[in-house]
């Protein structure tokens, strides 16, 4: 009996790395297209992609996986971990069964095209090259909703493929807090003498913000044998085992903001993809929680540490020897205060720490409407453009600063922004955790001392893989629930320092 | 009856392309391993190529593909074109079907480490460190060549699958020519007055002699939008489609004869490969006839033109511009000469036109001793070393310059070696019949104008795709057989005016 669990095991997790090895496979093809990829080999990569995507999608629904997944839910005697491999890999199969292969060929071909019109839209700075794309992406999204199947909700099918479990009513509660909340902060902010970012504006070479990023990147903990970083269009993250993780920038000389910050967001989620236990390659307990849990990763590297003043404590002086020139009269205050003024705008990647939540629910607001059929893509230029001016006060100039700036409506990733806030929560009430559990952890940080918090988070976060939901995750690692007064709270304490508010 | 043959050749061309996706997909990933990817990477990036190759193997063997050719066979009424896809998809199947999934999946594992293997002794310089995995992969070669079956030789199993056809009893005949007749004008060469390259060793920086091969390639029609250069260890070309062809090349700062012929060379490999027919993506037509015809345009490429005087008169000027300090100094006719001094070496790839085909002769003898199993791989560096005394009279200082120097045996490609001899002798062949058909052709080179040469190829070549064997294209397009008296009448003319052999 033992002997014909492990074989039924084994089995299994052949055929799920098989169709890993394929997806990762997708995942070095899409990484070159964003990084490498001349523009003519569009189409058929566009092909191959598709091809890839189907024979994984076939793996993973065939009868011979579904006979196996059903023999090993019955089973008795497998292992702790091995129990939770087979009941995710059932969930998954539920839901992948719900799409035909055709589906799945069509969709994948659809978003090669898709991304190729945005990458073509934005170098023309020309939304309307892009909405025919988009159209159909949002039709066949539309389509994969009634696939999925839902309650309330079309676009609930659809965020549940990035956040198990979260649905509009309860996206629009959060967002409902953020309305309230944040502009008690921001109107105080706004009373309170102004700081200036004015010491970024000055010409910042592209090799020494280059090279500075590497040597913070490997502070961190990111294993430069174990991936790389590259430049890309739009900054990203990807992977194909915890060996090999790639990350993406993309650098202004006129700009410094716009660099390190981003680097050391796809750093938080490389070091997440480097943690994943490599002997659960390929299957889910190899595989990130969620995408909040993620961007948990991300945004505690990038805000809580890297907008920190203790983080820059250590980094600064370092700095400023790459930049002698444009820094050596530059205090750390002022430095410190530059990289976190707060200031409604129109980038959300540039955005701060509190604006960049109104940033996330314009595009929230947007999907919403586009996916139950109250926006057209044909007047999606103006929504965005109406909703920047009633929310942040900003009108874009342009496309490319506008409806154009994210790329993740051309990957047909609808549901996936409302992951940047839930994050960006987690982050905070991790963070707050960890300050309790590592001792002198601020103190560590001002000497560059990164790897007692690499090491909690492998801990914490990185090692469980999906064996916990996001939730069940939070309740783990801090005793309770997600609370958004974390978030607030870090908010508040940051800001009255920097600002002066009392 | 019509329509019915038609759906089946749909079906074919369906399962042909999607089987040329994943194999290109193949290639996307073995281009990144040999230019981008980390070393960690390299355990689960050979999962994924094995499993990569399993799955186009799978395709390629199917009852469904079977039942589909053995439809097509025996009908009529198939266009050319379509019948010659049959065809050759036949030949292919036959073979292919002798080699079982689970042999597939191990030789593609074993390619991946054993390409490791090689990195890792070249970097530690230590042949013993390969030695191993070359066990491994000529026992498995071995076991192919069985699997495939052959009448006299093992070593025709496997030459068979670079050159149809070719055998040792062959190739045996095409060696012997060149150990007896190119003594008699290496002899003459001895004799002559000694030319120099000592104007090569000196500080070329790597970015200038990257720009200029940048800028031999735009000339040649390399077409940037459809393929890019990078860097690796071992110059190769690799292609994903006739839209997206890839090429690397390596640099040496004190020497530049490393770098810019080997970009010229496979640039010619891309200009075949970007030539060939999109609208027979995946299918034999779409694909290159043979190894040896692709190593013609390289070496046509590389040779006939770029260590021609003609092309010089047109580059030269234009090197100088960017190496003036090295070059000014140095006349044309002195370039010219370093470029094509004859001398017995240790690196094949940057031996002279003549004592190149000794290097290949080499591996040639190695390789058939090796796959008979008269010679062990724990002997290999013995043994190479003294043929290279034997018949080039050098003796290698250390691996990387003698046994590790090419990555050939590493990816399993035994059988590769003849065909660039063959190559050569096609190369100057064909140049030969390229100079009586394009009007004032070596006038054209002087002026830099070298897209008739490039229409000439497309259309005497590259559009056929794998229609004609190499003895059939020869012939259609020279009008006879392969012979290799056109090579050493290029040769006899080249070396007379550059050594002034009477």
């Amino acid at each position: 009996m033992q002997d014909n669990n492990d074989q039924l095991y084994t089995e299994y997790v052949a055929l799920q790395q098989k169709a890993a090895d394929l997806n990762n496979a997708s995942a070095v093809l899409g990484w070159d297209q964003e990084v490498y990829m001349p523009p003519k080999g569009a189409y058929f990569r566009g092909r191959q992609l598709a091809t890839l995507a189907t024979q994984a999608h076939e793996l993973l629904t065939s009868e011979k996986y579904e006979n196996l997944l059903r023999g090993l839910m019955r089973l008795e005697g497998l292992s702790d971990t091995e129990k939770h491999n087979v009941r995710l890999g059932n969930e998954d199969f539920q839901k992948n069964k719900k799409l035909s292969p055709a589906f799945v060929d069509e969709l994948s071909r659809l978003t090669s095209e898709s991304f190729n019109a945005w990458v073509e839209a934005r170098k023309k700075n020309d939304y309307s090259l892009f909405a025919p794309s988009l159209s159909k992406m949002i039709a066949i999204k539309r389509k994969q909703a009634d696939m999925y199947g839902y309650k309330d909700h079309p676009y609930d099918a659809l965020l549940d493929e990035y956040e198990k479990g979260a649905t509009v009513a309860m996206l629009d509660l959060v967002f409902k807090k953020i309305r309230e909340d944040f502009p008690v902060l921001l109107d105080k902010i706004k009373a309170a003498p102004q700081v200036s970012n004015d010491c970024f504006h000055q010409h910042f070479s592209a090799t020494n913000q280059w090279d500075f990023s590497i040597s913070v990147l490997t502070r961190m903990g990111f294993d430069f044998d174990a991936g790389r970083q590259d430049y890309s269009e739009h900054p990203f993250t990807t992977s194909f085992a915890p060996s090999d993780v790639r990350i993406t920038t993309r650098v202004e000389e006129s700009n410094f903001a716009s660099m390190l910050w981003s680097s050391i967001h796809e750093g938080g989620h490389a070091l997440y993809e480097q943690g994943l236990p490599e002997g659960q390659y390929g299957l889910p307990l190899g595989a990130a929680a969620s995408l909040s849990i993620h961007e948990s990763q991300s945004r505690l590297w990038e805000n809580c540490i890297g907008r920190g003043i203790d983080f820059w404590k250590f980094f600064y002086p370092r700095l400023q020897k790459y930049f002698p020139r444009q820094l050596e009269a530059v205090t750390l205050d002022t430095f410190y205060k530059a990289m976190n003024l707060v200031s409604p705008s129109l980038i959300r990647t540039e955005a701060d720490e509190i604006t960049y939540h109104f940033h996330v629910m314009i595009r929230y607001e947007i999907e919403k409407a586009l996916i139950e059929g109250s926006l057209q893509p044909a007047d999606l230029r103006d929504k965005w453009n109406e909703l920047y001016w009633q929310y942040l006060g900003v009108k874009p100039k342009n496309d490319v600063t506008g409806v154009l700036q994210d790329v993740h409506w051309s990957h047909g990733s609808f549901g996936y922004f409302p992951t940047y806030t839930l994050g960006s929560f987690y982050a905070a009430q991790f963070y707050s955790q960890a300050k309790k559990e590592i001792t002198d952890l601020p103190h560590q940080v001002t000497k560059g001392t990164l790897d007692p918090l690499l090491k909690w988070l492998r801990d914490k976060v990185h090692q469980h893989g999906r064996r916990y939901t996001s939730e069940e995750l939070c309740q783990k690692i801090t005793g309770q629930k997600l609370d958004p007064a974390y978030f607030m709270r870090y908010l508040n304490e940051k800001y009255a320092g920097i600002y002066g508010i009392k």
